[in-house]
């Protein structure tokens, strides 16, 4: 992917909305995988062990979601140079992650402005949300990013 | 795991510190695999992309040094059926995390009490610190997780 076909500073508004243009799906082998390796409790492990879990449920980890939707915001909103996080606020995991499950991104941009300390980049804040097959929220956050500004004209 | 090696709500207390009685090292090609996988930006796949990336630094995820994160806690804090997180409050990316650093987390109990809605189980919060090997913070995050009571004596 070229600079061209990327998201600058400028190219962003608040209240400009995007969709992923496709889904991720974590099936139950994904998600047993990911769990042994970064979350290894008994929800995530399979649905034997997850009967012995707080819900009885067997689910992917929060972090796969985590990833999952980053993954997806990368695609989404692909931005010049790459986009630099310093965090996120209020992460919410909102319903259990099914094997199965086909994730979606919908980014709502909230606010935009120049950056004081870095006269070559914006400041973006927008929220995420991650919703399965059904529409249903999934996941939740608010994050800024740093954005570079678009280059003037040769 | 047995339950009997795991902590219960009982077991908590605010003050308390635990650390991870390991270290993680995210070594370069650990780095741009899980890039390639959830956060295909160039800070992320490698020294020659990293250098178009907006701080020219090739470093890891943020969402790999919390998946990470999550493995540390996992074995520092294992939790009797496992705990449930509904969510994180401002986690932050303090630093970059750089091939071959060594993270390793510190758990601070922030405060317990019992749940309201679900008397088998107690609620706790505790802020999560991911360190490097020279001490420094790479990452800062506060949760609360709903951990269960440990069963009456028989």
């Amino acid at each position: 992917m070229t600079s061209q076909d990327c998201y600058w500073f400028e190219d962003m508004a608040a209240g400009q909305v995007l969709h992923s243009a496709r889904a991720i799906t974590l099936d139950r082998d994904a998600i047993i995988s990911f769990a042994r390796e970064y979350d290894p409790q008994p929800a995530h492990l399979g649905e034997e062990t997850a009967k012995d879990s707080q819900f009885g449920l067997f689910c992917a980890s929060g972090w796969q979601t985590g990833s999952t939707t980053m993954r997806l915001i990368a695609e989404t909103l692909p931005i010049a140079h790459g986009g630099m996080g310093a965090g996120i606020e209020k992460l919410r995991w909102l319903r259990p992650v099914r094997p199965g499950d086909a994730l979606r991104v919908e980014i709502a941009v909230l606010a935009t402005r120049p950056s004081a300390s870095r006269p070559g980049s914006g400041v973006v804040t927008y929220r995420c949300t991650t919703r399965n097959q059904d529409g249903e929220p999934v996941q939740d956050f608010t994050t800024t990013v740093l954005m570079p500004r678009r280059p003037a004209a040769a």
